[in-house]
């Protein structure tokens, strides 16, 4: 099998995520060159052969030998030339970099049309969570008309720690720099910027419209209060930075980045912290929801990863559910009778079960004990044979029901 | 541009929501045959040409002009039969039969890959979720590890209904069969057995490696009594039927079907009615989750739509901020006098907007009133309108915030 040859433009988070993924797929992969800003750098990668750093990189996209050029460096500049340039020479892209597709994706997806070549992106938009390319294929068929989603991390984590501690604006964003969940300068957090260039290139593909970042309206999350979060509680509401995009039936596209209230019970209001959703709308499908990790080194790798990806399928062993471990709750009749609750512990300990719960319910009216119980994680061959001992056994009447629990 | 022609096998709930759907992309899809048990059954869908249908298969499996054939029938017989018939005849199939490809699915790839065509599936797991296809293409990097999903929309609304109602399994049943949601002869949902399938073909694609229909524990709902659910939620659970899949380092795989007590926080334990949900957990992505309509004709006919469908993009227009409608929080401080909520209603009445919330918080250090409003619908461009007016107004002292409100 031929190798595919990749070169990789960056090697921060998500670069470092991508190589250290990309490893477990060298058979069929191979990374031929890394451009870095300074190839002196230490590196938190194992076993990363220091050879394949360069710090010019024109050696990736002049490189004839590259099939793929992961662009994981963000900014436009100067990853939009080098882009341009790999298209140019005949590479197909992956990229991150949702900046560059919200200001210059009409342009790139025309040259590469021309080239033949394909860029695929789906990094860029809610980082681990596949949005792009179902949109793309399996919700095809779809008229997609309406998105709402929380598409920024860090200020969904800034929103989630003032609501839960009642704290300002200016101490949680302070803790979240400490924490890495916001940059020293987080303007493009936290003013929406971010948001907006991922709603643009997501709309862009859902409503199969190009939609232009300067026509967007765009708000952050800096004005909003403990105070206002407080009120909105009392009201019954949550504040989130919501992402949003409707089409008319015109194809009037209205694509904004603003704060909202969001009732209690939707659903989007209870997703919290770094998490990113993704509610979609459409005919014939009706409403979806994508959840997942938004951004950080490996889920974002993840999507890179998938987009170059291909593997084969093997033969598997199937687990016989006898040796399976679960925890579970079994509700049974007793004798009314002191002894029965120690009859149940007695049989379960003779089987290897700990008992974490018992519920007794009181007395039926042909006087028997409602018991249940729930046990510790247990085999499931021994449950079975304790539940037969306790069939046995005069102190049990009736086992009525044995249910798994989930952990 | 050539159209691509596909017959359609089975004209029941799923096969009209396909040519329904299908119809609205007549330019590059064109529908050759669709063979029904009875050609003279009344049918709803307006405008179909009748000389489509026909009694005889055959004449879609073998009919040279055919690219695509789209089975919808269910069952293993005939379907089985006629899907390797089509595959040998050269034609790509699309299919929502999960019980053909739990069980006979190595088989049909197999014959598939020879022939060198494609079976696509989307339909078959999750109804409108787009999973399979995400698992085998972008997912693809992951070692998916996890899989605790809810697959069947029938036992999902059974149990949440015997939850809410406090009504016993049988009443429900029947209920549920009134409104169409569970068959005359309901053993293929409730006894677990369309889950069981459903998870067999989803663990698959996940794991790489081929689970076995005959190798994974299932079980149904039918031995939950109102009793147990009145209990579990005593104990802080809900009861679901689960299907779940694990594999181990060594490739060994746990597939199971069962009802499962799941923790009230739990986000399964929060999906109800005929919504079907897929958590999956694999290295790096983390978790990821997918919730959406996992039955019916329209969400299920967008999944096999999106398999056999390509579009291509247009130019979009963005409708202006100020023209877009929204209900809005504003928080204001005014001057502590019994006029001042009169002013702001006389304002807002100016420029068309109506208050359904007024919130008065006392009084502030500095002798301000702080109140809150929220609007009804309102035109953006009239509440910048009213703010400038409120501004101006010497009742009110200072205009804190306005945050838009989310429908």
């Amino acid at each position: 099998m031929k190798k595919i040859k990749i070169g990789i433009i960056g090697l921060g988070t998500v670069g470092t995520g991508v190589v250290k993924t990309i490893s477990n797929f060298w058979d069929s992969i191979e990374i031929t060159k890394i451009a870095v800003r300074d190839i002196n750098k230490p590196r938190n990668i194992e076993g990363l052969d220091k050879s394949l750093l360069t710090d010019k990189a024109e050696e990736i996209v002049d490189n004839p030998d590259i099939d793929i050029v992961v662009e994981v460096m963000g900014g436009v500049n100067p990853a939009l030339d080098l882009i341009k340039k790999a298209i140019n020479n005949g590479k197909h892209i992956v990229t991150a970099n949702k900046e560059i597709l919200a200001k210059h994706g009409e342009e790139l997806f025309l040259l590469a049309k021309e080239k033949n070549r394909v860029i695929l992106y789906e990094a860029a938009i809610a980082g681990g969570i596949p949005i792009i390319m179902p949109v793309k294929t399996i919700l095809r068929a779809n008229k997609i008309n309406k998105i709402a989603a929380i598409l920024n991390g860090t200020t969904n984590y800034i929103l989630t720690k003032m609501d839960k501690d009642g704290a300002s604006y200016d101490e949680v964003l302070k803790e979240a720099q400490e924490l890495g969940y916001a940059e020293a300068d987080p303007t493009g957090d936290v003013e929406g910027f971010d948001a907006a260039y991922k709603i643009v290139t997501l709309a862009t593909i859902a409503f199969n419209k190009r939609i232009k970042i300067n026509g967007i309206y765009r708000e952050g999350i800096t004005k909003i209060t403990d105070k206002d979060i407080k009120l909105a509680k009392e009201l019954g509401y949550k504040i989130k930075l919501i992402a949003s995009a409707k089409i008319d039936e015109a194809g009037r596209a209205d694509v904004r980045v603003h704060p909202m209230l969001v009732p209690e019970g939707h659903v989007l209001a209870n997703i919290n912290n770094v998490t990113n959703a993704i509610m979609l709308t459409g005919k014939p499908v009706g409403e979806i929801m994508f959840t997942g990790p938004g951004a950080g080194e490996f889920p974002t790798a993840s999507s890179v990863a998938g987009d170059i990806l291909a593997l084969s399928a093997e033969e598997a062993e199937n687990v016989e559910i006898g040796e399976t471990e679960n925890r579970y709750y079994i509700s049974l009749n007793t004798t009314d009778n002191p002894g029965s609750i120690g009859v149940i512990g007695t049989i379960c300990g003779n089987h290897k079960i700990n008992l974490t719960d018992i519920l007794q319910k009181g007395t039926n009216p042909d006087s028997t004990a409602e018991v249940v119980v729930i046990t510790g994680l247990s085999k499931e061959k021994n449950v079975k044979e304790a539940l037969k001992e306790m069939k046995k056994s005069s102190a049990i009447v009736k086992i009525n029901n044995l249910i798994r629990l989930m952990n």
